[in-house]
């Protein structure tokens, strides 16, 4: 189970100068590798990845970050942002060059950029991009994950330490859930407990409190509602956050008091397909055989039509990222990648089962970052 | 000051199905105006606004709505959040089409686009557009608020009550924050009493809670630290969020003991640059002509290097939009428009000076959505 230490309010080991320099290296590397010319960088994980910096809010105001293959990265702010971007960790070694109201950013930008082809933010806004299409009609894109995709997917020893941490933490919050009373109550009420206790554990922001009790746990995005939970209920829990800057995510379905024959049936063909998926974790691997192995399993027990998503997302300065095991997804698991394995079964106007935990691949096989019991518990 | 009856937690009137068409049928009609081809709306106010439909969270998963000028608009949408979509207030009316994890979501809403020209919203993610313009080279796409900048500018009356109603619960808010202790709190506790407050006031989100005392003051987008609040600072209150979906703004400058006769100057120039540029509001008047009034004072009072800010913004739906009070903005003030007048002036590493609140423009001028004293207040 948890690990009392670990759940702590301890701050991490934080990132320094020298983290970011080696992260934006690596990113020009990666980038020539791939025969581009750079890399354009927009607010959001890929620029906090790489600089530290995270501007107070995302606005129609232009930031950019250009990493050229060969020399000097250049941050591009609005000018009443320059003080808060010249205080972020990563910053200090930038060149920057900012913009005031009223001026063309574009203009600002197009001349650290040459007429070749660049990397840019998938979060990019698109009226970003076209200003640049149209500052530079010879110079072409290509968005950050179909090109480098992989840019944040391996974390090293500091971010693992952070991801397990934000594991910990789900897991006592779950832990804590299932003491408390479903039967009578809205998804709402155990929504706000669930939340509730995964600040109490140390997350800084609550991402996500999915509790889908009866038909709607058969909506795999169902998020909450006002529905009272009822004696008999599946209950489908996936929440997450953020907890020092790294994601959790984790479900359990439980169940209010004694299930059917089916619904153990059904539970017991998750479970299996989640501990499929996980044995079949290890470097050289492709993405796409973890969710093969899961559905394999759920479809050799005749329910293939009703698992309709893929079996996980990566995870870090996110929820959902890359690497993404899903079908058609060949890039090779390597050692440090951390993602989800989340299979699911969604019968229709009944009820729902999803089991998920992060896993993290090492160099002889996968680590779970979530320790809590796969068996379905019972609650009240 | 604050209406009392105005801040309550009465639910305002839900927008209908019929609301919905009529901005769907305006916004075709907008862009058959502008030679467009038709919309592209991504998750975002621009979705929210014309549909009623919110992703529980913006994803890399694309969600699209196509909306030609002629003919039925259609929402694309991962499979798996279809039935979330399927409830959405405005989106019964919609053709959905869904695509699965694995399929490629270009193919899918490629054959809905010609091969004209579509206004894109403007935070679509690049990865997005990027693959449209993959799926469809002969496409072309124009940034929605360089097109259609002014899609949601103007209000219709249940939007007003809605603004109004979040003004008055930060006017209500300020009311309150001017009793709390400052001297010798961190910023940090200030900016948590202010949140307090307009969560108290019926705001469903806190956007920002800026509290820059003393040097702070004079960064503009400085928002908290931990610098202890001392007697003699100046302190720059400025803070909003939603309540019931439409956004609060205000600003305030109040100052802890007496303020030094600079200290009083430089704000009561700041208060007759507000004061001038609301009583230059009136339809028919350029957007750019309202941050000239105001700068013209500032300017004219020697400080006009200190003013380094666009004088305001829209408000709606968002915080941030459309029109824009800037240099340039020759869009003309239509009755129903909302938005921020917000001069400032910044003394680097001594203090900073703010006034805002948000107004609407009616027949014959400004109607102001904040009601608070402009006057210096002084605080503890």
């Amino acid at each position: 189970m948890t690990d009392s230490a670990s759940i702590g309010s301890d701050e991490p080991v934080p990132f320094t100068i020298d983290d970011f320099a080696a992260r934006l290296r690596r990113a020009a590397d990666a980038a020539a590798a791939e025969g581009l010319d750079g890399l354009l960088v927009t607010p959001g994980p890929d620029l906090l990845y790489l600089t530290g910096y995270a501007p107070v809010a995302i606005t129609e105001r232009l930031t950019l970050l250009v990493v050229p293959v060969d020399g000097e990265p250049s941050l591009v702010v609005p000018k009443l942002e320059r003080p808060d971007a010249e205080e972020a960790a990563g910053a200090v070694a930038l060149r920057l060059l900012d913009w005031a109201d009223g001026s063309d950013p574009y203009a600002t930008a197009a001349p650290l950029l040459g007429s070749g082809r660049y990397a840019v933010s998938d979060s990019a806004w698109a009226m970003h991009l076209l200003g640049l299409q149209d500052a530079l009609p010879r110079t072409s894109y290509a968005a950050m994950t179909a090109v480098l995709p992989m840019l944040r997917a391996i974390k090293d020893r500091d971010e693992l330490a952070r991801l397990a941490a934000a594991g910990a933490a789900a897991d006592a919050a779950y832990g804590e859930i299932l003491k408390v009373r479903f039967a009578g109550r809205s998804e709402r009420e155990v929504a706000g407990d669930l939340a509730a206790l995964l600040l109490r554990f140390g997350h800084s922001q609550v991402d996500f409190t999915v509790v889908g009790s009866g038909p709607n746990g058969a909506n795999p995005h169902h998020e909450i509602g006002d529905r009272i939970i009822d004696d008999g209920d599946m209950v489908v829990l996936d929440f997450g956050g953020l907890k020092h800057g790294y994601g959790s995510d984790t479900t359990r379905t439980v169940h209010v008091g004694e299930p059917t024959d089916e619904e153990r049936r059904v539970h017991d063909i998750v479970r299996h397909a989640q501990q499929t998926a996980f044995e079949a974790v290890r470097p050289g691997i492709a993405c796409q055989e973890i969710d093969r192995a899961a559905r394999a399993v759920i479809a050799e027990a005749g329910y293939g039509e009703y698992f309709i998503h893929r079996v996980g997302h990566g995870i870090g300065l996110t929820t959902h990222e890359p690497p993404y095991m899903v079908e058609g997804e060949e890039h090779l698991l390597r050692p440090g990648m951390c993602f989800s394995i989340e299979p699911g079964i969604y019968l229709p106007g009944r009820f729902g089962v999803r089991i998920e935990d992060i896993v993290t691949v090492e160099p002889d096989g996968g680590r779970r970052l979530n320790g809590t019991p796969h068996e379905m518990a019972i609650v009240e």
